[in-house]
């Protein structure tokens, strides 16, 4: 039976899972981040992940729901607010459909969450369900990815610039805003985590925790990589390149 | 808005489902059966089969679990019998154990459910999820991949015994019992589905699931090529080969 570690070493463990599992270490990143995906590629990327954007608040939501104190409901709210919008605030989810318009993709279709990989689905409607399911320290913890988010936005920021014509300020500003925004939820969420897991066995399940989430993403990468890099193996269903380009606009990849 | 169809066109309808994406027409499957895989691939899929395997009778009891018909649970009850098994029979799942022990795998870490990829797990967690959460005639439509089972399960026999030393009829109890328990089934699955899918709107609910269900099973098959054919890359926590050999065995592959 393991000991609770302390504070420090139970953060370090957990910092560790992203050092090993995060999807920065996926090749389909480092594709995308040097400037070798091509036009459809980086579509694909975009119509899947946006499937990911726009569960994360049903995500959020499930976890409010299963949360009795308005504190905590109260400090996890914005991260709805945050991708659906508030006032002035048009939302992260607005905000990744500009960057479908500019990758030249018909926004309504990627709307539509047509075309999604099967693959992409599942991981990410087991990560809602992960969060209506299981503890709320192990749904907490599952969001402790955005800990190591803020690197890969810079990075993804300077290669998208630095490599595609379409890559401006109003296209990626969906990552730009999750620099602010992530390290507000992000702290919040250690500092809970690092509170509640009062126990050796709550530790490793908040651990274990943060492993399943990394599998959501890291497969989600792999979906994309197989369907539309190597073997580039299209499933049933999946997105086919060249179509649902938006009608009007000057090709811009 | 579309008509409602005949019986015959409905059934020929989700017949045709299989025809187009059933996952016979995966690679993975003309590598196995004609005896391309080597000795560890074919263990990759012995251990993420596993999974599916063992998560049936999981899937079959949240389905009695929400039907109030003693008539329509009694003749659904013998899914479970036939994997958990009753009396002399062992089951199916026991079954597949017997072909983990032919493939030379430590058993125990198969029924140990370690090392499934995870795109395994979501995609197989997504069906149980499918047949606790929609309509009852949704999640019979989904059982309906077993009109397609026998060919399939008539290849691989011929194709293990023609490629793989481990393959007899010991090993291969599993695929050979159910060439003789889908048929029952599956006929009363079919019956159930042309009976209750009395409108156009259930019709296309029906053959939604039935594409459903094709997806979970091909994104299993997707995982296994993309992990250990190509590009071979194993995603963090996934079973490395060479590892978890049974330890006196022969190797026998």
């Amino acid at each position: 039976m393991s000991q609770k570690a302390s504070r420090a070493d139970f953060e370090a463990r957990l910092r560790q899972v992203g050092a090993l599992r995060y999807h920065d270490k996926h090749p389909f990143h480092a594709l995308l981040h040097g400037g070798k995906c091509t036009p459809d590629q980086v579509r694909a990327w975009v119509i899947n992940r946006y499937y990911y954007q726009c569960s994360i608040p049903m995500k959020d939501a499930a976890f409010l729901s299963r949360v009795d104190d308005p504190a905590l409901r109260r400090a996890w709210r914005s991260r709805i607010e945050d991708h659906d919008g508030h006032g002035e605030n048009e939302g992260g989810i607005e905000r990744w459909l500009r960057l479908a318009d500019a990758v030249g993709l018909d926004r309504d279709y990627v709307a539509s969450r047509q075309g999604v990989l099967p693959a992409t689905r599942f991981a990410v409607d087991a990560y809602i369900r992960f969060v209506r399911d299981k503890s709320l320290l192990e749904a907490v913890a599952a969001s402790l990815t955005e800990l190591f988010a803020p690197k890969i936005h810079a990075d993804r920021i300077a290669g998208l610039l630095a490599h595609y014509d379409f890559a401006d300020d109003r296209s990626l500003s969906y990552f730009r805003r999750r620099l602010d925004e992530a390290p507000k939820d992000v702290a919040f969420g250690l500092n809970w985590v690092l509170d509640h897991a009062d126990s050796a066995e709550k530790q490793d399940a908040a651990v274990a925790a943060l492993e399943f989430k990394t599998d959501v993403l890291w497969s989600q990468l792999d979906a994309l990589h197989s369907a539309y890099v190597t073997p580039a193996r299209i499933p049933p269903g999946g997105w086919q390149p060249g179509s649902h380009l938006a009608r009007v606009q000057e090709p811009c990849l």
